[in-house]
């Protein structure tokens, strides 16, 4: 089975495919650039979910809905936001369907035409300022700290599973505040929720940093934005959180009045991470093996095989060992499949990026040991099976740290700091990964460095330190490094 | 605050949208027929779905994600399924908007018009079974358990809040099956499950059956129900769960091999429930101050109001009850806000149908004694402070019986044997509620009762014995009583 992916490698892209495929994480449908996240995938997605929704309740935050459907016009009401995301959407113009006259099927009723069309939400910002014009008026209304789950949809032509999709899931706060200094700390705190979340469940390290004027969100003053890795060199934004300022209020008219008495614009955040985590979490991680996911994450972290096939006294010992493990908060599968070979079902396991994998042989339980294989490194080792419970907690927190410290020394292996353009070329297509170098702060440049590279700047590093330097394209002055990447 | 609602008895429509929006549960949104769901009344729905979903999963189901967007031509598959759902429905037929050339606004780029329509799904039968084709080959495959959560458009004309909106969220489970007698299991298995959740978590109680050929799902043979009846002795059906049969199958080809090695088509069951149980619970419980909840789906369960307002030595003791009721697995709050007074605050509990509330008075402390306050009966004790917490436990337990015994002691009362016309429509005017009648069997004759008084066969009850009498309508003979109802 693990023999049918194909290698890094040969070819990243197609790996990457394999995985979502063998894995059994997603597939495409019938409809252009929508994807089925299948049952295991969707696991995982349900492993984030909880995890994200948690920090965020602990946060302060609570949880609504809001419509799927935007009026046409409410778009044409912050300019920027138009731009941005009132090209490519789905656009519904009727409401009904009827037997076509000639009988030959079902066709779309020319009666039935919305006076406005509706798009299908690409984001929410403008339906949900809508709403909160009528939810605050006074300074004791705020802050207003909101999260929606949905599904979202952007018309993408060229589609990659999880990464880019037509529709995909995600989550986006919209939170209301009476002061510029707390809506910059809100966005600021989520963007460091998110760090939090990559780092310590993904096991993914990220750069926090913020996006050039280019590459904002559209409606925003500012996008900060977390920045990961991918095994390929590939830099992958992993999720961004927006300072609206007062932009969005001032579209739909949101005043307060302040406990002086005055009445003001109300100050704006959202932020959102989606789907697109599950291509992330993928990537930088998993082998020519198969998908390897990071025990916080993984629905089920221990499998246990009975060798060579399930049986009354294995059983038994097997169930010892589950429940051992189940009271310690692990989650456990025992494979009782007596039609499968145990090397098969290793390769499959190992497919499907099981932490750890647990063998039951009659030998080794003869000699009170079992067998402990982790999927990280391969490593195999014989434990007693009295000691086997804590030998395995203490194993899936060993590879939580391993899977994020292998990310991490691959980052620092692929971070180039680099002074010269043709350094900078060179860096890009031999090595790859994050570079840091100087720009002169133009978006001209910027786009002209896209242009000639296909590179473009991730973010601006919140922790960089000030340092004069020369733009490595134009020689102008510039006061810091630029986190410079290839990117999906 | 509880005087501005209606009362029942008043305008039982009216009361209903008073406590939807007094409660702070859902509004109506700027897009024609779609609802905001606001925080308070989410944090409920996810109560409801984390509970739901854990009976899923404890009976077999894993999650899944299908499109947003249904095909237009997958409609016509299914005869009877287009002929249900193909007609109200939000049909995207563009996929970008453009500034006008006049520079008026964003219009749709006739350019991007979609060579087929897609249709926002209204139920997920035709995509899944489209996918489900690829996945099933082999008996090995089979049953299949997949449930989705999600959001579903209906375009409906007549709105109300929960009970019938374009967009709603609901779950919706998809398997397929092997054998016929599988499938039917499992869509009967399914409407216990929905009938122990609405009747141990809601407090709902609930009348189990199956569905007339009229009333039955567009492309089902048969449809299980779960019919609730409401305070204005109106039925609302809570929850379906249908036998698809091969109809499914059969209109997308998913056909398996058998263990002998016969090709045979799938068999399928499909189940749902919706935002709609918000509905239900709420008319099951509430009263003329406001929102009763069950405390099982109480985000809240417990309010501290320390009495008349905040101070340190109240707000110790305060944390000390919360300590203790957290321990024993009860979600409280503690009130901190001390510019509203204590009446006011009351008032603002029972219309959010917080079930216990703890009043701490330095007085009633000087005593050792708190006020326990129960939002079903109104009904205050006092209590020693030590004693608090077990109190409050078994209170909760209490309320929580005691609704569903209200509940079931309602709809007694409102449960009537009629065995001629003129009864049938003199207990449908004055007393409202279920009756059990006789009905000759006939689409015509249901129809016929539908257009003369309103009522509707709500289900032909799983428990019936069989009974022989005649027909209201007809006198044609009949073999056992079917529910009938004005309903939702």
């Amino acid at each position: 089975m693990a023999k049918e992916i194909t290698s890094r490698e040969e070819n990243y892209s197609q790996w990457y495919n394999d995985i979502v495929k063998k894995a059994g994480l997603a597939e495409h449908s019938a409809v252009r650039g929508c994807m089925v996240i299948k049952p295991y995938g969707f696991a995982i997605w349900e492993k984030i979910q909880a995890q994200l929704d948690k920090m965020f309740k602990d946060t302060g935050h609570v949880n609504a809905y809001f419509p799927l459907f935007i009026p046409k016009s409410f778009f044409s009401k912050e300019a920027a936001h138009v731009e941005g995301f009132a090209k490519e959407c789905a656009v519904v113009t009727h409401y009904r369907l009827k037997q076509s006259e000639d009988g030959s099927g079902i066709v779309v009723d020319p009666e039935a035409k919305l006076e406005e069309e509706l798009i299908v939400r690409p984001t929410s910002e403008t339906i949900i300022w809508n709403t909160y014009r009528d939810w605050i008026t006074s300074y004791r209304d705020l802050p207003l700290l909101i999260n929606q789950w949905c599904n979202v949809v952007r018309w993408e032509m060229r589609t990659r599973l999880f990464l880019r999709t037509s529709e995909f899931l995600w989550q986006e706060g919209h939170t209301a505040h009476a002061t510029m200094e707390e809506a910059m700390e809100e966005a600021l705190k989520m963007q460091g929720v998110y760090a939090e979340f990559a780092e310590e469940y993904m096991a993914m390290p990220v750069i926090k940093g913020s996006k050039t004027a280019n590459e904002r969100f559209a409606g925003a003053i500012e996008t900060y934005a977390i920045e990961a890795l991918m095994q390929d060199g590939k830099a992958l934004q992993a999720g961004t959180s927006h300072f609206l300022g007062q932009n969005f209020a001032k579209a739909f008219d949101v005043k307060f009045v302040t406990e002086n008495n005055q009445e003001e614009y109300v100050w704006a955040t959202s932020w959102g991470v989606s789907t697109r985590l599950m291509g992330g979490l993928i990537m930088t991680h998993s082998d020519d093996d198969g998908l390897v996911l990071p025990p916080n994450l993984a629905p089920t972290q221990v499998v246990i095989v009975p060798i060579p096939k399930p049986d009354p006294e294995l059983n038994v010992i097997a169930e010892q060992i589950k429940n051992d493990l189940k009271s310690k908060g692990v989650s456990v599968k025992i494979d009782l499949d007596d039609k499968k070979r145990p090397g098969f079902k290793f390769a499959e396991y190992e497919m499907m990026g099981i932490p750890v994998r647990i063998g039951i042989g009659k030998r080794d339980l003869a000699n009170g040991v079992v067998e402990i294989a982790r999927r990280d490194t391969k490593e195999k080792t014989s434990v007693n099976l009295d000691a086997c419970g804590d030998n395995v907690v203490k194993l899936l927190a060993d590879i939580q740290q391993n899977l994020r410290q292998r990310a991490l020394d691959y980052r620092a292996a692929h971070t180039t700091k680099v002074d010269g353009w043709d350094e900078f070329v060179a860096v890009l297509d031999q090595t790859g990964g994050f570079i840091l170098a100087h720009w002169d702060g133009t978006t001209e440049t910027e786009l002209k460095i896209k242009e000639l590279t296909k590179a473009t700047i991730r973010c601006i590093p919140n922790d960089q330190s000030p340092e004069p330097g020369l733009c490595i394209l134009t020689g102008k002055p510039s006061g810091g490094r630029v986190l410079f990447a290839r990117a999906y």
